[in-house]
């Protein structure tokens, strides 16, 4: 099958790639709509050396085998997928689910073929059948705007909290409405009035944060990607007041502490969200995210849309198998 | 009156600077005892270059006059006394209390004269009367035991999780020890044997952090002080685990975000805490810290007493008046 593949930081554009194995419990899922993240952009610049395999964890696909008779009912279904894969036996398993089990594979991410590519496999356990009516541009939206309501399991959003979300690209727009979902007043902050724009037309207030001088926000949310952006966000936080990290990126950043310990600011690293309420919220219609694309390329050309998804100031950028 | 005076970095004993002169609401307090901690050092060593003033925070006196004959019956008794003094008047005062207005002034640390000397002056509001029969050298230690308690009022410590505290010294024990309190399960980590020992004698459980690779820790405080610190007790937390940071030091730290995030830990600085509870434990005997005093200096000797407690290892130096 054709496959979008990264080796050695290497990514290869492949037509002979073998199509997935399904093991016991495992459902095959044709792609129909793939897209492209930070986290793909960052592994495609090699952050992940050890990773070999196909790329890519967001999708929309129709389930066409199951390796159980019994999974037979989910071929033909439209489905989306979570992402996390834990051993289902550890401690951590038990008590937390496969996000955090340290014998886990990841869809794309870590030891498990992904989802660019004419075929991907997972657990059926993993599916999650799509609302009919959805549009593919709306499903294939639903693990990035899942990541965005994992806030809302880590900490109460109060409607009266005032917002900010730093970084107003593919994962901090989709956090900003999520936060914004119940009532919260939320700023989206960028480095470019350009990234305003899309904010500005969702109705959320928006900010240049170079020259944006106000410490009073009681929860900010970290979501450039870049290392200036904890320090960017540090300063905007109150005292006692919550910082979300929700970049993930590699490397280190240069933090000052006194501020974290003097003003008893809480900070928490966000990561996988739940996918059913994601779906609810898509599927009543109370956010279409598809303004968020910015281009289609079929998955021939791949290494062109990873291209145009790592220009500044794109938001999604889809692969059509 | 005597006192120990901090201006431009640089610590003075002087015989003749001014009593405090008491404004509306305040009480004038003899010192009887005072503690040096870890912040005291760190001014000293110059890392507050805008403070002016006499150094200290610790303390346990005898109020010796009240500004307002309304509070004449505060005169005779023995108190502690809480540090921040907010405007009383900002949205900050309202909803938080005092800690962190940002007009605040904090005894012997912003804007206001500490304990080191024979006097020293705070509202009415902030005095708690000590308990008959605590001695002097336990009542001092109030201040850093609400420092330590401080970590539950912010998240519910669970009996259950397991626990380390990186950094076993003066304030680290403390935290320690207060995390203990009820049932949970405290392991402090140290650099050097010997300071291992006080906590081992109060029932900890110890081990040298250099060599210590367990990173399936539910809450981790970090209480060392140092740059090192933070990297050591991140990579002890467990995920979804919570670090706390206990230690006030200046500058920054290079922080590994992609673990914060990846494995979703919950960082929480930490400062001030609430006194009442501090003096019930105190005086209900649950925890003496005595143990913990490694000398006593005569005021005229408080440079001394600096010297002292800025070596490794020691733990609480008292000064008397």
């Amino acid at each position: 099958m054709r496959a979008l593949y990264l080796a050695d930081g290497q990514l290869t554009y492949r037509t002979d790639y073998e199509k997935p194995v399904l093991q016991a419990g495992e459902a095959l899922i044709r792609i129909q709509l793939a897209g492209i993240c930070s986290t793909d952009l960052e592994m495609a610049k090699g952050y992940v050396p050890e990773f070999r395999g196909v790329l890519g964890h967001e999708f929309v696909g129709i389930v066409v085998a199951a390796a159980d008779s019994a999974d037979a009912d989910w071929v033909g279904r439209r489905v989306v997928g979570t992402i996390n894969l834990g051993c289902g036996r550890c401690a951590v398993c038990l008590s937390d689910g496969p996000e955090h089990c340290p014998h886990r594979t990841v869809l794309g991410i870590h030891d498990r073929d992904g989802v660019f590519a004419d075929y991907t496999a997972l657990p059926v356990g993993n599916l999650l059948p799509v609302p009919d009516g959805m549009p593919d541009e709306t499903a294939v939206f639903t693990e990035p705007f899942a990541a965005a309501l994992r806030i809302r399991e880590q900490v109460a959003v109060r409607p009266t909290a005032k917002t900010a979300v730093v970084g107003p690209g593919r994962l901090g727009l989709l956090v900003g409405l999520s936060l914004s979902l119940s009532g919260t007043d939320v700023t989206m902050l960028g480095r470019r009035a350009s990234s305003l724009e899309l904010p500005a037309q969702y109705g959320l207030k928006t900010g240049l944060v170079d020259d944006f001088a106000d410490d009073s926000f009681d929860f900010v949310v970290e979501a450039t990607g870049n290392e200036a952006g904890f320090a960017q966000s540090l300063q905007l936080v109150r005292p006692l007041g919550t910082l979300i990290l929700k970049s993930t990126f590699a490397g280190n950043a240069n933090i000052n502490l006194t501020k974290l310990v003097v003003a008893e600011i809480n900070v928490i690293g966000s990561r996988c969200g739940p996918f059913a309420p994601a779906l609810r919220v898509l599927a009543a219609g109370r956010l279409d995210p598809r303004p968020f694309i910015d281009g289609e390329y079929p998955l021939d050309d791949a290494l062109a849309a990873f291209e145009h998804a790592a220009r500044p100031g794109v938001r999604k950028i889809l692969i059509r198998p």
